[in-house]
Protein backbone atom coordinates (compact mmCIF):
# COMPACT_ATOMS: atom_id res chain seq x y z
CA UNK A 1 0.00 0.00 0.00
CA UNK A 2 1.35 3.59 -0.95
CA UNK A 3 2.16 5.85 1.85
CA UNK A 4 -1.03 8.68 1.11
CA UNK A 5 -0.33 12.04 2.16
CA UNK A 6 -2.74 13.27 5.58
CA UNK A 7 -5.54 16.02 4.00
CA UNK A 8 -8.05 18.18 4.74
CA UNK A 9 -11.23 18.83 2.98
CA UNK A 10 -13.83 21.16 3.80
CA UNK A 11 -17.55 20.01 4.01
CA UNK A 12 -20.70 22.57 4.58
CA UNK A 13 -22.19 21.16 8.03
CA UNK A 14 -25.35 22.60 7.20
CA UNK A 15 -25.62 22.13 3.20
CA UNK A 16 -23.43 18.64 3.24
CA UNK A 17 -21.58 20.44 -0.10
CA UNK A 18 -17.89 19.08 -0.05
CA UNK A 19 -16.62 21.63 -3.00
CA UNK A 20 -13.28 20.06 -3.31
CA UNK A 21 -14.80 16.52 -4.33
CA UNK A 22 -14.13 15.26 -7.73
CA UNK A 23 -16.64 12.56 -6.99
CA UNK A 24 -20.31 13.99 -7.19
CA UNK A 25 -22.67 11.55 -7.12
CA UNK A 26 -26.41 12.95 -8.86
CA UNK A 27 -29.38 10.64 -8.97
CA UNK A 28 -32.72 11.31 -10.33
CA UNK A 29 -35.94 9.68 -10.55
CA UNK A 30 -34.92 8.53 -13.58
CA UNK A 31 -31.84 6.48 -12.39
CA UNK A 32 -34.05 4.33 -9.72
CA UNK A 33 -36.25 3.19 -12.39
CA UNK A 34 -38.64 0.67 -10.14
CA UNK A 35 -38.03 1.43 -7.06
CA UNK A 36 -40.92 3.23 -5.73
CA UNK A 37 -43.79 0.84 -5.46
CA UNK A 38 -46.25 3.70 -7.48
CA UNK A 39 -45.41 3.47 -10.91
CA UNK A 40 -47.89 5.61 -11.93
CA UNK A 41 -46.83 7.91 -9.54
CA UNK A 42 -43.35 7.57 -10.56
CA UNK A 43 -43.97 7.57 -14.04
CA UNK A 44 -45.96 11.02 -13.91
CA UNK A 45 -43.38 12.90 -11.83
CA UNK A 46 -40.41 11.45 -13.89
CA UNK A 47 -42.59 13.12 -17.14
CA UNK A 48 -43.19 16.35 -15.39
CA UNK A 49 -39.59 17.30 -13.75
CA UNK A 50 -37.58 13.91 -13.04
CA UNK A 51 -36.41 15.47 -9.72
CA UNK A 52 -33.47 15.27 -8.23
CA UNK A 53 -33.99 12.54 -5.62
CA UNK A 54 -30.11 12.80 -4.09
CA UNK A 55 -26.54 13.95 -4.02
CA UNK A 56 -23.54 11.82 -2.63
CA UNK A 57 -19.90 14.06 -2.29
CA UNK A 58 -17.58 11.00 -1.98
CA UNK A 59 -14.18 11.44 -0.88
CA UNK A 60 -10.91 10.51 -3.45
CA UNK A 61 -9.75 8.25 -0.64
CA UNK A 62 -8.46 4.37 -2.16
CA UNK A 63 -10.79 1.72 -2.24
CA UNK A 64 -8.20 -0.83 -0.33
CA UNK A 65 -8.14 -2.54 2.95
CA UNK A 66 -7.32 -0.15 6.24
CA UNK A 67 -8.42 2.92 4.41
CA UNK A 68 -11.55 5.06 5.55
CA UNK A 69 -13.90 6.14 2.73
CA UNK A 70 -16.29 9.00 3.49
CA UNK A 71 -18.77 11.16 1.95
CA UNK A 72 -21.61 13.67 2.45
CA UNK A 73 -25.14 12.56 1.30
CA UNK A 74 -27.81 15.11 0.96
CA UNK A 75 -31.70 13.37 -0.08
CA UNK A 76 -33.79 16.07 -1.28
CA UNK A 77 -37.58 16.70 0.10
CA UNK A 78 -40.18 15.00 -1.31
CA UNK A 79 -42.14 12.04 -2.17
CA UNK A 80 -43.09 9.33 -5.42
CA UNK A 81 -46.91 9.21 -3.81
CA UNK A 82 -47.02 8.26 -0.58
CA UNK A 83 -43.00 7.04 -0.43
CA UNK A 84 -40.68 9.49 0.51
CA UNK A 85 -37.29 9.87 -1.11
CA UNK A 86 -34.64 7.73 -0.45
CA UNK A 87 -31.65 6.41 -1.81
CA UNK A 88 -30.84 3.14 -3.76
CA UNK A 89 -29.86 1.27 -1.02
CA UNK A 90 -27.20 -1.65 -0.96
CA UNK A 91 -25.38 -4.45 0.80
CA UNK A 92 -21.19 -3.94 1.08
CA UNK A 93 -20.09 -6.66 -1.43
CA UNK A 94 -18.07 -7.79 1.74
CA UNK A 95 -21.20 -8.47 3.39
CA UNK A 96 -18.81 -8.32 7.17
CA UNK A 97 -18.48 -4.61 6.71
CA UNK A 98 -20.54 -2.03 8.79
CA UNK A 99 -20.70 2.09 8.39
CA UNK A 100 -21.18 4.80 10.69
CA UNK A 101 -23.63 7.57 10.16
CA UNK A 102 -23.87 11.10 11.41
CA UNK A 103 -26.95 12.97 10.89
CA UNK A 104 -26.05 17.09 10.00
CA UNK A 105 -29.46 18.47 8.94
CA UNK A 106 -33.13 17.96 8.51
CA UNK A 107 -34.35 14.37 9.40
CA UNK A 108 -34.53 11.02 7.84
CA UNK A 109 -34.42 7.52 8.59
CA UNK A 110 -31.64 5.09 8.39
CA UNK A 111 -33.60 1.56 6.64
CA UNK A 112 -31.87 -1.47 7.21
CA UNK A 113 -32.08 -5.29 6.30
CA UNK A 114 -30.46 -8.92 7.00
CA UNK A 115 -29.94 -11.10 3.88
CA UNK A 116 -32.79 -12.96 5.41
CA UNK A 117 -34.84 -9.68 4.83
CA UNK A 118 -35.36 -8.84 8.73
CA UNK A 119 -36.04 -5.33 8.58
CA UNK A 120 -34.83 -2.41 10.86
CA UNK A 121 -35.46 1.87 11.16
CA UNK A 122 -33.36 4.01 12.92
CA UNK A 123 -34.81 7.76 12.77
CA UNK A 124 -31.67 10.36 12.54
CA UNK A 125 -31.80 14.05 13.00
CA UNK A 126 -28.47 16.11 13.76
CA UNK A 127 -26.39 14.64 15.74
CA UNK A 128 -27.92 10.92 15.47
CA UNK A 129 -24.84 8.70 15.57
CA UNK A 130 -26.25 6.16 13.13
CA UNK A 131 -24.48 2.69 13.56
CA UNK A 132 -24.73 0.25 10.12
CA UNK A 133 -23.54 -2.87 11.70
CA UNK A 134 -21.84 -5.48 9.41
CA UNK A 135 -23.76 -7.54 7.24
CA UNK A 136 -27.24 -4.98 7.35
CA UNK A 137 -27.83 -3.50 3.57
CA UNK A 138 -28.81 0.25 4.40
CA UNK A 139 -31.05 2.80 2.45
CA UNK A 140 -31.38 6.13 3.81
CA UNK A 141 -34.91 8.19 2.85
CA UNK A 142 -36.18 12.16 4.29
CA UNK A 143 -39.45 12.70 6.29
CA UNK A 144 -39.03 16.87 6.46
CA UNK A 145 -39.15 19.49 4.32
CA UNK A 146 -35.90 20.50 3.94
CA UNK A 147 -32.33 18.30 2.68
CA UNK A 148 -31.76 15.70 4.96
CA UNK A 149 -27.98 15.72 5.15
CA UNK A 150 -25.43 13.32 6.87
CA UNK A 151 -21.77 12.08 6.47
CA UNK A 152 -20.91 8.59 6.48
CA UNK A 153 -17.83 6.73 6.92
CA UNK A 154 -17.00 3.27 6.12
CA UNK A 155 -13.77 0.49 5.39
CA UNK A 156 -12.02 0.99 1.98
CA UNK A 157 -12.20 -2.56 0.93
CA UNK A 158 -15.91 -3.00 1.59
CA UNK A 159 -17.66 -2.54 -1.60
CA UNK A 160 -20.89 -1.90 -2.80
CA UNK A 161 -23.55 -4.05 -4.08
CA UNK A 162 -26.47 -2.48 -5.35
CA UNK A 163 -27.85 -5.26 -7.53
CA UNK A 164 -29.38 -7.37 -5.00
CA UNK A 165 -31.58 -4.69 -3.61
CA UNK A 166 -32.65 -3.33 -7.44
CA UNK A 167 -33.55 -6.98 -7.77
CA UNK A 168 -35.07 -7.62 -4.09
CA UNK A 169 -35.75 -4.45 -2.69
CA UNK A 170 -36.57 -3.30 1.26
CA UNK A 171 -39.27 -5.36 2.84
CA UNK A 172 -40.90 -2.19 4.29
CA UNK A 173 -41.39 1.12 2.76
CA UNK A 174 -41.48 4.62 4.45
CA UNK A 175 -44.39 6.16 3.72
CA UNK A 176 -46.41 9.52 4.63
CA UNK A 177 -49.61 8.82 6.44
CA UNK A 178 -51.82 11.78 6.99
CA UNK A 179 -47.94 14.04 7.17
CA UNK A 180 -46.14 11.31 9.25
CA UNK A 181 -43.45 9.02 8.36
CA UNK A 182 -44.82 4.77 9.17
CA UNK A 183 -43.77 1.87 7.93
CA UNK A 184 -45.42 -0.44 5.76
CA UNK A 185 -45.24 -3.90 4.47
CA UNK A 186 -43.54 -3.67 1.15
CA UNK A 187 -46.09 -5.57 -1.32
CA UNK A 188 -43.54 -6.20 -4.00
CA UNK A 189 -40.73 -7.34 -1.36
CA UNK A 190 -39.67 -10.70 -3.07
CA UNK A 191 -37.55 -11.18 0.07
CA UNK A 192 -33.27 -13.56 -0.41
CA UNK A 193 -35.33 -16.37 -2.68
CA UNK A 194 -37.06 -13.54 -4.90
CA UNK B 1 -19.00 -12.41 13.86
CA UNK B 2 -22.00 -12.01 16.21
CA UNK B 3 -25.43 -10.03 14.00
CA UNK B 4 -25.28 -6.60 15.91
CA UNK B 5 -28.56 -4.61 15.73
CA UNK B 6 -28.48 -1.09 14.38
CA UNK B 7 -28.74 1.77 16.53
CA UNK B 8 -28.82 5.51 16.33
CA UNK B 9 -26.93 7.40 19.42
CA UNK B 10 -27.42 11.00 19.97
CA UNK B 11 -24.14 13.09 20.12
CA UNK B 12 -24.33 17.55 20.84
CA UNK B 13 -22.82 18.55 17.37
CA UNK B 14 -21.55 21.57 18.57
CA UNK B 15 -20.40 20.52 22.64
CA UNK B 16 -19.77 16.66 21.35
CA UNK B 17 -21.14 15.48 24.33
CA UNK B 18 -22.63 11.75 23.77
CA UNK B 19 -25.18 11.24 26.93
CA UNK B 20 -25.80 7.43 26.24
CA UNK B 21 -21.77 7.11 25.91
CA UNK B 22 -20.57 4.33 28.86
CA UNK B 23 -16.66 4.95 28.17
CA UNK B 24 -16.06 8.26 28.92
CA UNK B 25 -12.30 8.75 28.97
CA UNK B 26 -11.20 12.17 30.83
CA UNK B 27 -7.14 13.27 30.62
CA UNK B 28 -5.95 15.58 33.22
CA UNK B 29 -2.48 16.81 32.90
CA UNK B 30 -1.79 14.34 35.44
CA UNK B 31 -2.61 11.66 33.12
CA UNK B 32 -0.04 12.91 30.36
CA UNK B 33 3.18 13.56 32.22
CA UNK B 34 6.20 13.98 30.20
CA UNK B 35 4.21 15.03 27.19
CA UNK B 36 4.67 18.47 27.37
CA UNK B 37 7.70 20.05 26.71
CA UNK B 38 8.16 22.73 29.45
CA UNK B 39 8.56 20.40 32.61
CA UNK B 40 8.57 23.75 34.99
CA UNK B 41 5.17 24.64 33.55
CA UNK B 42 3.46 21.10 33.95
CA UNK B 43 4.78 21.11 37.12
CA UNK B 44 3.23 24.31 38.18
CA UNK B 45 0.27 24.01 36.29
CA UNK B 46 -0.54 20.37 37.61
CA UNK B 47 0.07 21.43 41.48
CA UNK B 48 -1.84 24.65 41.00
CA UNK B 49 -5.44 23.06 39.23
CA UNK B 50 -4.17 19.55 37.21
CA UNK B 51 -6.81 20.66 34.44
CA UNK B 52 -8.91 18.64 32.43
CA UNK B 53 -6.90 18.39 29.13
CA UNK B 54 -9.48 16.50 26.76
CA UNK B 55 -12.67 14.17 27.28
CA UNK B 56 -13.44 11.47 24.76
CA UNK B 57 -17.38 9.56 24.41
CA UNK B 58 -16.50 6.52 23.00
CA UNK B 59 -19.15 4.20 21.30
CA UNK B 60 -19.76 0.85 22.34
CA UNK B 61 -19.01 -1.11 19.26
CA UNK B 62 -16.92 -4.07 19.08
CA UNK B 63 -13.25 -3.66 18.00
CA UNK B 64 -13.65 -6.18 15.14
CA UNK B 65 -12.75 -6.47 11.90
CA UNK B 66 -15.50 -4.83 9.81
CA UNK B 67 -16.92 -2.56 12.54
CA UNK B 68 -16.72 0.88 12.05
CA UNK B 69 -15.63 2.59 15.39
CA UNK B 70 -16.30 5.81 16.41
CA UNK B 71 -16.44 8.69 19.11
CA UNK B 72 -16.31 12.62 19.74
CA UNK B 73 -13.41 14.22 21.47
CA UNK B 74 -13.09 17.56 23.40
CA UNK B 75 -10.45 18.86 23.70
CA UNK B 76 -10.32 22.10 26.13
CA UNK B 77 -8.47 25.33 25.42
CA UNK B 78 -5.34 26.64 27.11
CA UNK B 79 -1.81 26.13 26.87
CA UNK B 80 1.48 24.17 28.78
CA UNK B 81 4.19 26.96 29.25
CA UNK B 82 3.59 27.77 24.87
CA UNK B 83 2.43 24.39 23.96
CA UNK B 84 -1.46 23.75 23.44
CA UNK B 85 -3.53 21.50 24.80
CA UNK B 86 -3.68 17.74 23.12
CA UNK B 87 -4.38 14.26 22.93
CA UNK B 88 -1.83 11.58 23.67
CA UNK B 89 -1.68 10.25 20.22
CA UNK B 90 -1.03 7.24 18.67
CA UNK B 91 -0.27 4.42 16.04
CA UNK B 92 -2.91 2.40 15.20
CA UNK B 93 -1.47 -1.31 16.67
CA UNK B 94 -2.03 -2.37 13.01
CA UNK B 95 -0.02 0.23 10.69
CA UNK B 96 -1.92 -0.18 8.00
CA UNK B 97 -5.21 1.18 9.20
CA UNK B 98 -6.62 4.57 8.36
CA UNK B 99 -9.10 7.15 10.29
CA UNK B 100 -11.45 10.34 9.46
CA UNK B 101 -12.00 12.84 11.50
CA UNK B 102 -14.95 15.76 11.22
CA UNK B 103 -14.55 18.97 12.70
CA UNK B 104 -17.70 20.14 14.63
CA UNK B 105 -16.72 22.94 16.92
CA UNK B 106 -14.09 25.15 17.66
CA UNK B 107 -10.33 25.32 15.90
CA UNK B 108 -7.27 23.16 16.26
CA UNK B 109 -5.15 21.05 14.57
CA UNK B 110 -4.04 17.07 13.46
CA UNK B 111 -0.45 16.58 13.60
CA UNK B 112 0.64 13.55 12.39
CA UNK B 113 4.10 11.64 11.55
CA UNK B 114 5.18 8.51 9.80
CA UNK B 115 7.17 6.24 11.51
CA UNK B 116 9.92 7.14 9.97
CA UNK B 117 9.21 10.41 12.06
CA UNK B 118 8.47 12.77 8.94
CA UNK B 119 5.77 15.10 10.47
CA UNK B 120 2.56 16.94 9.00
CA UNK B 121 0.16 19.16 10.21
CA UNK B 122 -3.76 19.99 9.28
CA UNK B 123 -5.52 22.55 10.42
CA UNK B 124 -9.41 22.30 11.44
CA UNK B 125 -11.66 23.76 11.64
CA UNK B 126 -15.86 23.00 12.10
CA UNK B 127 -16.78 21.38 8.37
CA UNK B 128 -12.73 20.12 8.54
CA UNK B 129 -12.75 15.95 7.45
CA UNK B 130 -9.26 15.59 7.86
CA UNK B 131 -7.94 12.47 6.58
CA UNK B 132 -5.55 10.53 8.87
CA UNK B 133 -3.91 7.58 5.73
CA UNK B 134 -2.77 4.20 7.03
CA UNK B 135 0.84 4.41 8.69
CA UNK B 136 0.16 7.75 10.09
CA UNK B 137 0.43 8.17 14.13
CA UNK B 138 -1.96 11.34 14.93
CA UNK B 139 -2.48 13.52 17.64
CA UNK B 140 -4.87 17.34 17.48
CA UNK B 141 -4.29 20.05 19.46
CA UNK B 142 -6.68 23.24 20.60
CA UNK B 143 -5.06 26.07 19.09
CA UNK B 144 -8.55 28.21 20.09
CA UNK B 145 -10.34 29.84 23.14
CA UNK B 146 -13.50 27.64 23.32
CA UNK B 147 -13.48 23.78 23.09
CA UNK B 148 -12.49 22.25 20.08
CA UNK B 149 -14.58 19.18 19.08
CA UNK B 150 -14.40 16.77 16.09
CA UNK B 151 -16.27 13.12 15.41
CA UNK B 152 -13.58 10.13 14.75
CA UNK B 153 -14.45 6.95 12.51
CA UNK B 154 -12.01 4.12 12.84
CA UNK B 155 -11.79 0.02 11.44
CA UNK B 156 -12.78 -2.03 14.06
CA UNK B 157 -9.90 -4.11 14.36
CA UNK B 158 -6.99 -1.00 14.00
CA UNK B 159 -5.99 -1.00 18.28
CA UNK B 160 -4.23 1.61 19.77
CA UNK B 161 -0.47 2.47 20.08
CA UNK B 162 -0.32 4.99 22.86
CA UNK B 163 3.61 3.74 23.97
CA UNK B 164 5.54 4.38 21.06
CA UNK B 165 4.66 8.09 20.96
CA UNK B 166 5.05 7.87 24.85
CA UNK B 167 8.23 6.90 24.46
CA UNK B 168 9.66 8.98 21.07
CA UNK B 169 7.14 12.12 21.41
CA UNK B 170 6.15 13.97 18.00
CA UNK B 171 8.80 15.49 15.92
CA UNK B 172 7.26 19.00 16.04
CA UNK B 173 5.27 20.53 18.80
CA UNK B 174 2.30 23.41 18.35
CA UNK B 175 3.19 25.91 20.34
CA UNK B 176 1.65 29.88 20.53
CA UNK B 177 3.61 32.60 19.57
CA UNK B 178 2.45 36.14 19.70
CA UNK B 179 -1.07 34.61 19.85
CA UNK B 180 -0.41 32.61 17.07
CA UNK B 181 -0.16 28.78 16.70
CA UNK B 182 3.23 28.11 15.19
CA UNK B 183 5.38 24.31 14.52
CA UNK B 184 8.73 24.24 15.66
CA UNK B 185 11.18 21.28 16.34
CA UNK B 186 10.64 19.35 19.64
CA UNK B 187 14.23 19.13 20.30
CA UNK B 188 13.24 15.65 22.70
CA UNK B 189 12.15 14.46 19.70
CA UNK B 190 13.92 11.08 19.56
CA UNK B 191 13.00 9.53 16.42
CA UNK B 192 12.43 5.44 15.59
CA UNK B 193 15.82 4.78 17.29
CA UNK B 194 15.58 6.77 20.10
Amino acid sequence: MALLEPFGAELNLHTGVMESSKQLIHRRLSDMRGMYVNEAAETELQSAENPMIYEVYASEVPEETGQVLYCTTIIHPGRVGDEYFMTKGHFHSLRDRGEIYLGLSGKGYLLLQTEEGEPRAVPMHPGTAAYVPPFWAHRTANVGDEPFVFFAAWPGDSGHDYGTIEKIGFPQLLVSRGGQPVLVDNPRFSGVSG
